[in-house]
C-alpha cells in the first residue's frame, strides 16, 4: 500500500460526513450543509485540491478561530450598483456565495453589479461563484488577493498573491468557467510534482542560480514561484490586489503576508446581466459559434481535443457523480477522524 | 547611416504634423486633433510602437476606408448602468475614448458603468484609456477584441487574438495603468528582436520542432506565438473575446479573422466611481502603502528598480517631453510623405 491509494467515495457519502463535521462545529443546519455541499462538488468536478484534500485545512482554520461559524456578511456601504459588504470573518464560501448572489441581484436591476467584500475567509475554489453567476445567466467577474507567494517581477522575495481571477458566462445548459491564479503553478502542484520526481511541463520558477527551471524541488527550494506571463502577470496581481483592496475597504496582500495568517482577505465580485441587452436572444448562437470555431483549432497532437475552459471539468463531473470521487486513502483517514 | 538612426522630433512638431495629415483626410478639426494629440502622446509616452510608429498604418487604414473620418458613436441601448454602442467604423481612439467618457459618466450616477462597443476600430493603445479614467478619479477595466493571431493551447493554427486587457487606478498625481496583450510578445516586439538578431528574454512561441524556442525569427516562421501563461492566457484570451462580442452585440475575433482586415472590433470599458465609496478618504493612502511594500522588493539583481505598471512610462514622459522624441528617421521621412 502506497501514499498513493485512492479510493472510491460517493458524493452523498461525501457530503454528509462533511456536514456531520461541520455540525460539531457551531455552524448552523444550513451553513453546514451549504459549506459541505461546495466542498463535496469541487470535489466532484475534480478540483480535489479545493475540494476534499483542502476540508481539514478548512476545518482547522475554524478551530483556530480564523474563520467564525456565527458570522454573517454585513452591508456596510451601498451607491447605486455597488455595493460594499464586511464578511465578518465568516466562512469564505458562503461569504462569496452572498456577494456573487448580491451581485447579480444588482445587475438585474441595473444591468451591471458589484459587490466588494472586506474581511472574509478563502473562497476556497473561485470557480465555484463563476458556474453560480453563470448558471443563473449571467457574465462573471471574480477577484480574491491573497497572502504573498510570489516575488515581482525581477525581485527575489515574495511580495505578490496568487489572486485568482475568474472570468465566467453561460454555455449551452453548462457555462465557460476561467479560473486561474496569477503564479504560473500553486505551490501544492509543484510539491506533487516534486514528490513524483516529475518536471513542470513549462518553467515554474527560478533555482538558486537565478536560472528558470522546470524543476519544483528547485522552486520548493528558493520560494521564487514565476507569475503567469513573467512581467505580464507580476503586474496583473499587483493591480488585482489593488483593485479589491481599495473598493472593498479591506485588507491589502502585504498587511495579510504581514498578519501571518490568510485571514480577513479582500474581494470583488462583477455580474452583468445579460438578459438585459438588446442582442440577448442572439447572444447563445453567438457563444456556440465563437465555441464551434474554437474547436477547430488543429491540434500539435492529433490525440489531443481542444478545450475551452471550464470543459474537462464538466466530463470529470459526469464521471466523479457516477462513479465516486476518487479520494486518496491518507486524506479520507484524516477526514474520518477529523 | 544605418536603418536604425533616430531623429528628436518635439511633441509639438509631431502632433501638429499628424493633425495637418488628418486634415486632408476629411476629419474635422476637432477629431483631428483629438487623434493627432492621442498618437502623440503615445509617443511621448515611449510607447513608439501604439504612437508615431502606428501612424502611417492608421493613415492607410482611412484612406482604405476601414475607418470612416465622419462616423460618431451611436447608442443602440441601455439599461441602468450599462449602455451598448455601435462605433460605425469610426476611428478606434475617438470611440474609446468616448466609451470611456460614458462609462465614467455612468459609474458618477450608479457607482459603476459599463460601456460595451460594437463596430468600432483598433484603439491603438489600451493604456490610454486607463490613463484617461485613472487621471479622473476611476478604477477601470478596458478589453477589446483583436484579429486572431495565436493559437489556443495545444492546437498549431492561430484561433486566439492578442485581446489587450487594462486595469487601472489613479495614484498619487498619476496612473497605475496595467496594459497587457495576451500574447507574451507582439509580432512586431519579435519582428524587431528578429532584426537585432537578438533572442527573446523568456520563451515567445515554437520551433517548427515542436519546441519551445525564444528564438524570434524561428517563431515568425511557424506563426505559433505563445500565449502569457500558456494555458491560462490562452484560456483568457477566449473569454476576452467572448465578453467583448456578447457584451456589444458585435463581432467576434474569428469573424474579424475571416473578414482578413482588424475592423468592426468588439471591446468593454468598466468604471468604478471610488469617490462614491464609504472609504474614499483613505483610498490613496491605501494605494501608497501597497505600493511602498511592492516597491521594497529584493531586486534579483541590485541595479534593477522593481517598477509597478505604468511607472517607467513616467519617466520616458518626462525625459521626452523635455528633450523631444526620439524618431526612426526612416519613419519619419514616411510621415512627412503621406
Amino acid at each position: 500500500m502506497s501514499d498513493n491509494d485512492t479510493i472510491l467515495i460517493s458524493p452523498k457519502e461525501m457530503q454528509e460526513r462533511f456536514t456531520s463535521i461541520l455540525d460539531e462545529l457551531n455552524f448552523t443546519k444550513e451553513k453546514s450543509n451549504a459549506i459541505a455541499k461546495i466542498f463535496t462538488e469541487n470535489s466532484i468536478d475534480g478540483i480535489y485540491t479545493h475540494g476534499v484534500n483542502r476540508f481539514p485545512a478548512f476545518v482547522s482554520y475554524v478551530k483556530l478561530g480564523h474563520v467564525r461559524p456565527d458570522a454573517v456578511p454585513v452591508l456596510r456601504h451601498k451607491f447605486g450598483a455597488i455595493e460594499q459588504w464586511d464578511g465578518q470573518q465568516g466562512p469564505g464560501v458562503l461569504n462569496a456565495i452572498h456577494a456573487t448572489e448580491t451581485a447579480m441581484e444588482l445587475a438585474r436591476k441595473n444591468g451591471i453589479g458589484c459587490v466588494a467584500l472586506a474581511n472574509t475567509n478563502h473562497w476556497i475554489r473561485g470557480g465555484t461563484y463563476g458556474w453560480q453567476a453563470a448558471k443563473a445567466g449571467f457574465v462573471f467577474i471574480g477577484i480574491t488577493n491573497t497572502i504573498s507567494v510570489m516575488p515581482a517581477w525581477g525581485a527575489i522575495d515574495s511580495k505578490l498573491g496568487n489572486n485568482p481571477f475568474v472570468m465566467a458566462l453561460p454555455y449551452e445548459d453548462e457555462a465557460i468557467v476561467l479560473d486561474m491564479a496569477m503564479s504560473q503553478y500553486s505551490y501544492g502542484a509543484m510539491e506533487l510534482s516534486a514528490y513524483k520526481k516529475e518536471k513542470l511541463a513549462v518553467p515554474g520558477g527560478y533555482n538558486d542560480k537565478d536560472e528558470m527551471t522546470n524543476d519544483p524541488a528547485e522552486i520548493l527550494d528558493t520560494r521564487r514561484a514565476l507569475p503567469i506571463g513573467y512581467w505580464k502577470g507580476a503586474g496583473m496581481s499587483l493591480l488585482l490586489d489593488i483593485f479589491t483592496t481599495i473598493l472593498s475597504g479591506g485588507f491589502a496582500g502585504h498587511e495579510i503576508t504581514k498578519a501571518g495568517i490568510e485571514t480577513n482577505i479582500s474581494q470583488l465580485f462583477i455580474a452583468i446581466d445579460i438578459s438585459k441587452l438588446s442582442n440577448h436572444s442572439l447572444i447563445a448562437k453567438t457563444v456556440n459559434e465563437i465555441i464551434e470555431d474554437y474547436h477547430q483549432s488543429i491540434p500539435a497532437d492529433a490525440s489531443k481535443k481542444i478545450t475551452y475552459p471550464g470543459e474537462r471539468v464538466l466530463q470529470t463531473r459526469k464521471k466523479n457523480s457516477t462513479n465516486g470521487i476518487p479520494v486518496l486513502k491518507k486524506v479520507w483517514d484524516q477526514i474520518m477522524e477529523l
